[in-house]
């Protein structure tokens, strides 16, 4: 059984964003000469999430402004206070977020492929950009 | 060290719906013959998820009404909007949730046992049926 | 390729409280001997949950009442009216954010060190305390 792991950097463009790294990932997959095991997509961010699910602009739209009905960017955050005199802390939101939404997931490899279904794509979720953010593949397996 | 999958499938009955799917999950990792590791949880679906909680129909009621209210089933969302001609396709709210419960959970093996606590079940979250879903379990370990 | 797994227990000290257990992951890291692979970090129950984010003591007030806000402790429960004779059984709120949080994460180790950003500590989101919680953590690599 095998290890392998590759880190890869992209660059978000607004405050709150969606980006496909599905070919991040699967190139990375590629590089590691494994076909079967697990691939766990991991970001070292508390900022910034991996989720996974459709790749459709207007969907990440709706999902963007459901979180941030959920956990509004503008409120009564003591992080944000405490760092009041910083705007690039003005982020509790983001925070917050990445406690539910989470910075990895994990994701069955066979025969070569990632097992993601149809409507499946590997999505970073920004909360707090423009930034450059880190993505670590790694691959577990034979 | 193995590397073992294998994948079901199950039918939901409901639009919103929790089904306890421990033992199709048990049945696999005794038949992987793996007993210390890690088995992981599998969905490749974008509006079904996996979570792990108490058997308990009145809890997952509790659960679900709490899901509709934290993101609606009805709203005002882009994803439905654009596919308005088809019932299919308004399931954005299912879709919002996927990225915060995620389709996937991983579980340590021991001495043959899935280490579950004693209130945790590995449940199937269907957000948009009734359709069938497929279950994949991945068990590595030795 | 090896596989390690190592229970400690914890104690919190509220209902709802988060605590840094980042040394308690590090230090059964160390144990394994493993400095390549993969870092799992589960607990066996249903009203408390891991995540990974900054250790600021003013953000977890921010994210606690977070929390509470989309998931209030008190409201119109099946799960709590049920076993309204036992204030122990008044947590319908843990179960349903730990549903959305969940019971682990999945941490990238590369020689000898856990992938941690600079913003990632390991955090226990108490729901339900205070009780004695177990924190499991499985390390698997070579």
């Amino acid at each position: 059984m095998k290890n392998f792991s590759r880190e890869n950097s992209v660059s978000t463009h607004k405050r709150m964003e969606i980006l496909n790294v599905t070919n991040v990932v699967a190139k990375a997959v590629k590089e590691s000469g494994i076909t079967n095991g697990l691939v766990h997509v991991w970001v070292p961010h508390a900022t910034a999430a991996i989720a996974l699910n459709e790749h459709d602009s207007d969907l990440w739209d709706d999902i963007l402004e459901s979180f941030s009905q959920l956990v509004p960017i503008e409120g009564k955050y003591r992080h944000n206070a405490k760092y009041s005199w910083t705007e690039s802390e003005q982020n509790a939101h983001a925070h917050i977020l990445n406690c539910l939404i989470k910075p990895h997931v994990t994701i069955p490899l066979e025969n070569g492929g990632m097992q993601l279904g149809t409507w499946q794509s590997i999505l970073l979720i920004e909360m707090d950009g423009p930034r450059t953010r880190h993505i670590r593949v790694q691959v577990m397996g034979e």
